[in-house]
Order: C-alpha cells, then sequence, then structure tokens
C-alpha cells in the first residue's frame, strides 16, 4: 500500500509531517510512504531527524512548489500544477499511491483532490467526514465543510456514505444515521432537512430519524448529517467550546491554594478527558465520494496527527472504502 | 410595572414558577406579578409555600385551561383561548400587564405572542435572542429558534435588534455584530450569509464582519447573527457538550482516590464553572420584533430561572427596548 503525502502542507511542516511518516513507518507493515515535496528540503528535515531512508518505508517524490494556507483555493490549485498538494493527488489518479494525505490548506486540498481525481458516479457533492468524539466513543459527521449549500438529495448521499465509512473504518455494526434538526419530530427543521428527512426514510439506511444539538456529543447515532455550512460551524464550535471550557477550568484551579491542589491531584484524570476531545486523536477527515482516497487533517496537525491520519487511512483503504461507496451509490 | 406569568407552563410548573414569582417580589421594588393559571390550583400551591398573597406583590389570575408539553402549538394557541399561556399574552395586549413570561411549551408560547401582540412594523419575522455565556461575559444570539427558514434582510434586522438589547439591557456600549459564517473572509458561507454580510456591512451598526463556530464563545462579538436553524443547533450543542464536558469531569473524579481528593479540593470552583454554563443564571430569552414584551424560559426552569428571568424582563422595560427596536426600524 502506497501513501501520498503533501510534506510542506500544515502549520508545522515539514517538520512534523515527516516525523509523523517515520512514527507511522515504525508503527505499521506493509506500507510505503511518499512524502511529497521540495527534495532538498526534505532531505534535510529528514536529516535533522536523524532517520535512514535508505531501506525505510519512506521515499521522497520532489515537488518544486508549495500552496500557502492564505492562498485562494481553485487559483492555487489551477496555478501551482507542481507544488506538492496537486502532485501527491496526481501519484493517486495515476495509480501511483492508493491515498493522499494533506494538512495543508483546507480548500485547496478539497479542490485538489476534486479536480483530479473526480467525483463518483452518482454523488454530486464529495463530503467531509469528521469524526466526533462522544460519550460512548466517536462517530462521524458530514458534511463538516465542503458543500455549504446542499439539497435533500445530496444529505441522503452523505448518510449513505458516512454510514459506509463507520461500518468499514469505525467498525460500527449497522450504524445508527441521525439527521440533525431543531426538533425531533420529522415535520421539525428548516425546508431542506424536512425534505431530507423523507428521503431518508425511504432508503435502507438504519435512520433513527432526527437529532438535536443537544445529541450531538450524546452518541445517541453514529452518523450525523447535516450541510456543510451547519457542520462546519458545530465542528468549529466544539473545538471552541471544550478549549473555552478548559480555559475556564484551568482559571478555576487557579483561584486558590486549595483549587490548586486539587488540579494537581486531578491533573492525570484532566489529560484524559482532554485526549478525548483532541483532534490528533482521529488525524484526519476522509473526503468522500471521489474516485480515490483523500484525507484532510486539521492545519496545525503535529506528528501524532499525521500517525493517525495515516492508521486511519490504512483501514479504509483494506475495508475498499471508495469502491465500497461506489458499489452501493451505483445501487440506490 | 405589571407581569404576566404563565404559572402553568412549565416541567416544574406550577409549583417552582409560584416559588420564583416569590423570590422575585422580595427582590424587585414597584412590581406586581400577576400569576396567571387555574385559580385552585395556584392557591394550593401558594399555601403550600406559606405565603401570604394579601399585601403582597403576587395576585392570581384565573384561566381555566393549560396548554402541554406535547401540543402542537398553532392548533393549542387557536383552540385554547383560555389557556394560561394566551391569557397572559392577551394582558399584555390589553395594556394590563407589560410583559409577558412562559416556561411552557416554547413553539406555542411564540405563537401565542406572534398572534396576540403582532409583528412590529418593519419586522417580518421576530426572533428569539438567547443570551450565550463566553470567556469575557455574557453575548445574545438570534434567532435562537423562531425561524428556521431565513432571506438575508430578516438576518439584518435581527442584527439591529440584538444589538439594542445589548446596549440597553446587558449594558454593554456600542455591542459588536458579528455573522456567524464559516470563514472570516466576506466571501465565505452560505448563499444566505454572503448577501445577509453585504446588507449588514451597510448599516451604521458597529458590525465586525463574520465569526466562525469557533468564536461563539470566545466574546469576539457582543450579538451573534444566525438564522433560526443553525441558531437552534449551536444554542442546544452548547447545552449538550457542557453537560457531556461535566460528565466526563466526574468520571475523571471518579477514576481513583488521588482524583477524588482532587475533585474535592476542586468542588467550590466547578461551582462557579458551572454556573456560568447554567440557563438558570439568565432566565429567559425575550422575542424580539413584537408590540409588547415577550419572555420564553427553558422548559425546566426553576424558581431562581423564572427570578432571573423577571430581572431581565423588568430592566427590558425600563429600558424601554420594545419601544426602541419600534423606533430604530422605522428609521432604517
Amino acid at each position: 500500500m502506497r501513501i501520498a503525502l503533501d510534506a510542506m502542507g500544515g502549520d508545522q511542516a515539514p517538520g512534523e509531517i515527516i516525523l509523523g511518516a517515520i512514527l507511522a513507518s515504525r508503527s505499521f507493515e506493509n506500507i510505503e510512504i511518499l512524502l511529497v515535496g521540495d527534495q532538498q528540503k526534505l532531505n534535510t528535515e529528514i536529516k535533522k531527524a536523524e532517520f535512514e531512508l535508505q531501506g525505510s518505508k519512506l521515499k521522497v517524490w520532489h515537488a518544486s512548489e508549495v500552496i500557502n494556507m492564505e492562498e485562494h483555493p481553485a487559483v492555487a490549485v489551477k496555478k501551482k500544477k507542481d507544488s506538492s498538494l496537486v502532485v501527491a493527488n496526481r501519484l493517486v489518479k495515476e495509480g501511483k499511491a492508493d491515498v493522499v494525505i494533506s494538512a495543508g490548506n483546507t480548500g485547496a486540498a478539497m479542490t485538489a483532490s476534486l479536480l483530479t481525481l473526480g467525483r463518483v458516479k452518482g454523488i454530486n457533492r464529495p463530503a467531509i467526514a469528521s469524526l466526533m468524539p462522544n460519550l460512548k466513543g466517536v462517530g462521524v459527521l458530514l458534511d463538516a465543510g465542503a458543500n455549504a449549500d446542499c439539497d435533500p438529495e445530496n444529505l441522503v448521499k452523505f448518510g449513505i456514505m458516512g454510514s459506509i465509512y463507520a461500518e468499514q473504518v469505525l467498525e460500527i455494526t449497522n450504524p445508527r444515521v441521525g439527521l440533525l434538526s431543531i426538533g425531533e419530530e420529522s415535520t421539525k427543521g428548516n425546508k431542506l432537512v424536512i425534505a431530507a428527512h423523507e428521503l431518508l426514510a425511504k432508503t435502507d439506511l438504519n435512520f433513527i430519524g432526527n437529532i438535536e444539538g443537544r445529541d450531538i456529543n450524546k452518541g445517541v447515532c453514529d452518523v450525523i448529517v447535516c450541510d456543510g455550512f451547519v457542520g462546519n460551524v458545530v465542528l468549529k464550535m466544539a473545538e471552541g467550546l471544550s478549549s473555552a471550557l478548559f480555559t475556564q477550568i484551568k482559571e478555576a484551579i487557579n483561584t486558590s491554594l486549595k483549587s490548586k491542589m486539587g488540579g494537581y491531584l486531578l491533573r492525570d484524570s484532566f489529560k484524559i478527558l482532554k485526549a478525548s476531545l483532541d483532534h490528533t486523536e482521529y488525524g484526519g477527515a476522509p473526503l468522500l465520494g471521489l474516485n480515490g482516497l483523500s484525507m484532510i487533517c486539521h492545519g496545525s496537525s503535529n506528528a501524532k496527527a499525521i500517525k493517525n491520519a495515516i492508521k486511519a487511512a490504512i483501514k479504509a483503504i483494506n475495508q475498499e472504502v471508495t469502491g465500497k461507496i461506489m458499489k452501493y451509490v451505483a445501487e440506490v
């Protein structure tokens, strides 16, 4: 299995990306990781990490350009044909790799994959499937931001793709699909959601009906379906609220000597709590609905996040997620 | 000042509603609270609370019917003309009260106020303005659920009404208005939000542009503008995520003797943290844009929540919020 890793994409690239690849190469069998980016820069970083390329699972694949975080996605992707991101996507298109992984400019990563890999027949709108930790484990939410405006049919396809991902990669049997709305009844919601509810009820998905905002982190379902605007707000809010709460907890701990002692005694427990909210645990979000697998990572990804993204990618490839989406969608 | 309180509305009605009125009567000057509901039931509860109506600020106003939590809002409001909710709204319409407060069926409370009080000229869609605690204090989010589908013009009016409420009731000078979207740039968002951004930029509001999900609890702005679908998801998610985090913290505390001791030493600090997330602190959300003031409370409201809703209502009345919205909207 071959993994094309955009080694120049991300706030901490190329250093942490390469370290992530090294970690992955030590943990996972039967893989080859193509580090795509400026050969000279990558070699310098690899040397810094005191890693020996020769005989390892890592290989440098030269690409002369870089797409920055601030660049306009479509413009940059079309202009920079030899950027690490575009080249990494091309490797998948040409069958030289099984997945492309990038922590770079999210819009550009989506555009590059969409333009290079193309959509699965029957899927108009590929979606970002983001993992959401909940009280019972982890679920998947889609779309997390690829499509700000959707139609009811799009939402049905998100349900299908999410269901396949949850079953194959998260190993959840008969995953429960919930439609994010503002009331439990099928008649509650905006026009989009009310129409999507009707369509979802007719599929053979394990559709449990509407869920509400308060259910998102409860784990009442395994797949949360919503449009990309709502999904992106929800995802970023979960991040922001968790971090706001931690700030408050820290402040609470620092109010008195007594509370400081309490915080000290609790520090290991908070670590567990923190880990469960930590995006590096899950690594990357797959862009589903393309003729090839593309994983999009958080811009701030560190080595651990990259390693975990590679882990999820390996699972998705072994389970033939892309092929199963093609097959299922063709049958609908 | 007269307050019409729907004494039969809410999960804990009439007991906690009456206790809230009693608390308010002891805390606030120059008010009279009309407890609207079944005379016999209310008198029994008042007796239970060992409260002496005679000479107090409380008065029972009989209404023979009750709208339940499960009833269809529009149907129930139209059918039950002598329900506590409808009667309480009528008291405002007829000038016998300055505000109506209800913790009952939210949809019915909105419908009753909309049908009874009517809309301010220039406002097509009244909005629920919900208070959102953030790291720097408290802001207001609207619409929190009254309008699932909106047009750009509606969002502009939400900004205006929220700005007036933040200035007059929350005492925030020149409140910053933010538009909830999925990117900071004016071109980011769905069609609705991109169009609303353009319109908001032309008003003389203190419009700071788009904010993202992660900013909601940071306190980067004082008024958060969004449609009622997104607002309701956000509001309920904040509730759900906070409670999920507390569950996790509790579990973390209970993992070992050491962490239990830590939790014990931190207990006072957690109280502060909890209070800041507690909806009873803020009591009620005003339905803005009507010819009269209506406050909608959480279904689970207890006495403290009712007291705080009355407190917010007193401020809104003293600051003539309704009149100011009418005046400002007429000028736009």
